[in-house]
């Protein structure tokens, strides 16, 4: 499976991803899910994949030729964000297309689900979810974010923190959190995890990294998140019902069970 | 749809439920999704139902009326919880199969996937998720709760929580706020929550809530909760390109975004 995550905010882009892809538990493989493509000064776009591996790699290694090649209505030219989206879907759909039969006589699905996200001179920063029959969504004031894959696990802190006023360090901070909250609770999900943060009318990759489930960085933010959270759960309102001594008694800490005060006595 | 989750502790049980059930996005009604059956200071019983909602009062009528009626193998008479459960699977499967066949004609899936919980005297408590094909699992040490229906949204904070040793009150807590997480990222998953609290060895059912929406605790709870996850963000690592007084600025706030300074100048 996957996870991938683009966010839409007034200051500019965030991307984020995974990199575990499985066909079956006993093949998982690493792969970046997460490409990048652009012409200095003009545009840059940002493509983050997720569905079968032959079709995104397909579709990548097509994009990448056109626009070498300078293909019309390839990124080389497009000029708008959502004509850079519809020719995503076409080159998708025409990618599952030539397998799509004999894949199907194996019960095998070539559908692929893919984000883009980017700036072209002259317009706004966007990002577009592209669906496997090749139309599209962006977002909206009160649906800043998209994803696709593995998507609901990581979606609640999203829903309560991103808004489009969001800043750009907070709302990466985020999409790492909703990563990492995914990986804990789906094995299908899994590091290294590539971060994008895209700062609007730059047209520059500045903000990259590509962070392995023993980076540094990571560590100190997913623990820090861990006792943070729990530190949240210390200041909830207590039920009637539980002692009342109970607040005083827990300072920083979580109530014990039963079983433990005694052990403990 | 529907999300339950039940919680094994060392110290008793806890069962919470959303209401809301739908066939279509027009036809949304409220129906409870939790069911008590109890011999006093002998046995109790909390059944949670998802799935086909003519199914699960199929099933919860059969299992009332069984047990009024002493039926042999039912919930009045079995000598353990995993007999129980597999009483309560077999019923879900007759009830199932009355129908099937007619419902597979129009498209319609007759399945059911039920939680039960509770105690009989001389053992602990225990609970079992029953699958549609009438087998069943119950909880280890490294995996104390058990979910039915919309579980993924509200799971990352169950697995960041919940230990054998948690208290009562705490794990409760963390169920409104694994549901009120999971109504908030998907609208087939609605109020009233039912909470029911099993003290082990009692043999009563003391702490049971049924929490509206406008319930004082429940939004005493859910706005503490949503405050603390904001405060949760503040305190976590800064990246190295965030601005080098940025930490110092943030103070209990989120970073402003550039365009947001501007505005404020």
């Amino acid at each position: 499976m996957t996870y991938c995550v683009a966010i839409k905010l007034d200051d500019g882009l965030v991307f984020a991803s995974d990199s575990r892809t499985n066909a079956g538990v006993d093949q998982v493989s690493t792969y970046s899910k997460m490409h990048t493509f652009e012409t200095e000064g003009d545009r840059i776009f940002v493509v983050l994949t997720a569905g079968n591996l032959a079709t995104t790699q397909a579709v990548v290694n097509r994009l990448k030729r056109d626009m070498e090649e300078g293909v019309e209505g390839s990124f080389a030219d497009v000029a708008h964000m959502s004509d850079a989206a519809e020719y995503l879907g076409r080159v998708n759909r025409e990618e599952q297309e030539k397998h799509s039969e004999a894949l199907s006589k194996s019960g095998i699905v070539a559908e692929a689900t893919l984000i883009i996200g980017g700036q072209i001179q002259g317009s706004e920063p966007e990002i577009y979810r592209v669906y496997p029959q090749g139309n599209y969504i962006t977002t909206s004031q009160h649906t800043p974010f998209l994803q696709i894959g593995e998507s609901k696990y990581g979606k609640p802190i999203l829903d309560r923190i991103i808004g489009p006023s969001t800043a750009l360090g907070d709302a990466t901070r985020c999409a790492l959190v909703s990563i990492d909250s995914t990986m804990r609770s789906n094995l299908t999900v899994g590091p290294p995890i590539e971060v994008f943060v895209y700062e609007a009318d730059t047209f520059a990759f500045e903000h990259y990294l590509c962070l392995e489930a023993d980076n540094a960085y990571l560590r100190s933010l997913t623990q820090a998140w861990d006792e943070n959270i729990k530190k949240a759960f210390v200041d909830l309102p207590l039920f009637d019902w539980e002692a009342a001594g109970g607040r005083k008694k827990r300072g920083t800490q979580f109530h014990l069970s039963k079983r433990a005060r005694k052990a403990a006595r």
